[in-house]
């Protein structure tokens, strides 16, 4: 709102008028803004929970210094949640399709997650909102933000054209972005250009106007099953200190990177990447994102003084999922957060395993120690792991299992980055 | 090498060839190597440091947890030595004066370092290399690299100039770059065009030349503060575990943004910032630097299992000083690395202090706790700091106390960024 007075202002001109047609300045601001609402609210909002006795419900796992996380205060996501909307409405435009559709987002899953938060605290148990509700709420926002990207006129792109650069330190390029269009394209690793259109799938369909709209169709359900399997993921990597929170900030910082490239013509005709008109207003949200979890671990770093719970874990899946969809990413998603879907994996893997062997020798047998796979390496005395990961005759202890997936995601970020590079 | 060998091979085309050609594909492969190595060939670095028994001489301080650390070898700034220097080999462009800047200063920090483990292994006490000889290294070091910008012929800069950028979302931008000059020019915020030239303290000299070589001289000095300043900074802030490397990991991904913008014209023409021709290939280098780092946080998070010692944190002090002087970014230092300064100054006023008052009362008195200042966070029972971070009648766990430094270091990376816009 902020964005929208200084912009209301025409006539006058103050210093400091021209920072906010900044997009970097907008981020850098919603940045520092996000951690500074985490860092001084959160404690405000911390004491409130536990004075509420919002105290997360700990099954005894057998963990290593499980129990003394008995009496902290869960919910934490409302911090996060408070952190990105307060600057993304000062800073953000809010007329940008991009930043609604990011708020909306937000919204949504956070009040889905709230909702499992306080079913669990309410009836005292881990089930908390039936599973199918939780599902019905992410396809629901899935087929939300996948029909306005397939009928809103805002949501164009154009192709990947490279620029033609003029060699030599004197003088340099001219670029001309290729026209806009309308169209169900994608970004995918190791082809040239980097281009996918979904329409391709679609191609042995003789009618065009009918190939075009399947096309868009394969893309909704391609935009569901992102969103549900991201949000479940992140929500299953929420079990240990500030693993979830720092996965996703990361994760969230190379979203941003591509999303300032991509949305910059001059920096899209430069690195021949698809450029999306008005998508870098998603860089001020990224901002928000960041600051929103880098102040929140200030509080749920190991030893952590607060959980996200499910209002957090749900939510963050969901923004990373439409925030990928929304700059044409989200094919990059299985790299990127390899680390989400390696977690419901272990899980899936593990639930069958156990199932068909008990049904053929009539004792279930586990392929993990525990899962989600995190826990798997809290517990002790576990050969291979202990030796894969230097620990040998320990467990590894909780601090350190966080860093090392927080290492991972980096690394994952990277690889993502260098995949784009090779066509 | 391998960058040369394959620039070599000029006649010849084949697949992946045009990847050496980009920096961000170096950078990235120079990054994701330099953690691999790390990983990798940490373990076994670890496991014959701790064979060789160059354990760690823990004073006991009366912390929490800190006779554990007993044991734990030392000397692992070997490791993240390595794991720079392989990649930027394989992977640098070895006759850019920047690439073989950084790798003098790299080897220059990494000898004094070992020297003063190396010390303090043989004789058992924590003293090491007497105070002079380190400084005498840092100061040589920083002689070595002003003085080479000062007379390198490669060495050159052209001022901030914009490019015109022809609006809309069609076509777009022409940009020329300013005229190359030799100059000790530098980035200050809050000014147009954040431009600061060394020569303009010097303008009261009639002579120009002579104001010109005084303009030099006075860089000169400065560099030789930096690179002190940094690295002493660095090396007291290496007291908890995963601490130095994290912070520093942070730094340099800022130093490393700054140095890609602003060694490629047409994002410094975009922007409007200070361009130095080939100074892009730092970029490579930050990768092997980030890269190692976090990789070693692997082992070195907290509980650690290898400490940097002083092999690698004077190391990293010298590094990210004479890499922010490089890409002209030397006054930012002061905010960039606040953390490092904060951690002398807290050393400095605690000795003054205690200095004062003995004199005065006849019995020293204390502004901290603990110094450097992250030990003051360990001590328990500290009103106010308790109440400020949210540990009431506790000493704040270290893991913690690590990850708020971290937190606060990418806060200090966003001001940076956010100061240079406000002009």
């Amino acid at each position: 709102m902020l964005y929208w007075l200084i912009q209301s202002l025409e006539g006058f001109d103050f210093p400091g008028r021209h920072l906010m047609d900044y997009i970097t300045f907008r981020s850098g601001m919603s940045f520092a803004l996000a951690m500074l609402i985490a860092l001084v609210f959160g404690r405000s909002v911390i004491a409130r929970l536990q004075r509420m006795q919002v105290g997360e419900v700990v099954r005894n796992l057998g963990l290593e210094g499980q129990m003394q996380k008995k009496g902290t205060p869960t919910m934490g996501g409302i911090i996060i949640i408070m952190s990105i909307l307060v600057p993304c409405l000062l800073f953000g435009n809010l007329s940008n399709i991009y930043m609604i559709l990011m708020l909306v987002a937000t919204v949504w899953m956070g009040c889905i997650g709230f909702l499992d938060d306080y079913r669990k605290l309410k009836y005292h148990n881990k089930d908390g909102l039936k599973g199918k509700y939780k599902i019905t709420g992410q396809v629901g926002l899935g087929l939300l933000v996948g029909i306005t990207m397939w009928l809103s006129p805002e949501i164009v792109m154009s192709e990947p054209k490279e620029a033609a650069v003029a060699d030599g330190p004197a003088k340099i390029e001219v670029v001309e972005s290729a026209p806009m269009v309308k169209s169900p394209q994608t970004t995918i690793p190791f082809v040239k250009n980097n281009n996918f259109n979904y329409d391709w799938l679609t191609g042995w369909v003789k009618d065009q106007h009918a190939a075009e709209t399947l096309g868009w169709i394969v893309f909704v359900v391609v935009v569901i099953f992102v969103v549900t399997a991201v949000s479940n993921g992140a929500n299953l990597t929420d079990g240990l200190d500030g693993l979830c929170a720092g996965t996703s900030a990361i994760i969230g910082l190379a979203l941003a990177i591509m999303a300032y490239l991509g949305g910059n013509l001059i920096y899209s005709g430069y690195l021949n990447i698809m450029y999306i008109p008005s998508s870098g207003e998603m860089v001020v949200y990224a901002g928000a994102f960041i600051g929103a979890l880098v102040g929140f671990l200030w509080y749920n770093a190991f030893p952590a003084q607060v959980f996200m719970g499910d209002t957090g874990s749900l939510t963050l899946g969901g923004i990373l999922a439409v925030f990928a969809i929304l700059i044409r990413k989200e094919l990059l998603i299985p790299l990127l957060c390899l680390i989400f879907f390696i977690e419901d994996l272990s899980v899936i893997l593990q639930v069958a395993y156990f199932k068909a062997t008990k049904k053929k020798y009539g004792e279930g047998r586990r392929i993990f120690k525990m899962t989600p796979l995190h826990h798997h390496f809290q517990r002790e005395g576990d050969g291979l792991t202990g030796v894969l990961f230097n620990y040998p005759r320990h467990a590894i202890p909780e601090s350190k299992i966080v860093v090392r997936f927080w290492i991972v995601g980096i690394l994952l970020a990277a690889i993502t980055f260098v995949t784009l590079k090779i066509r």
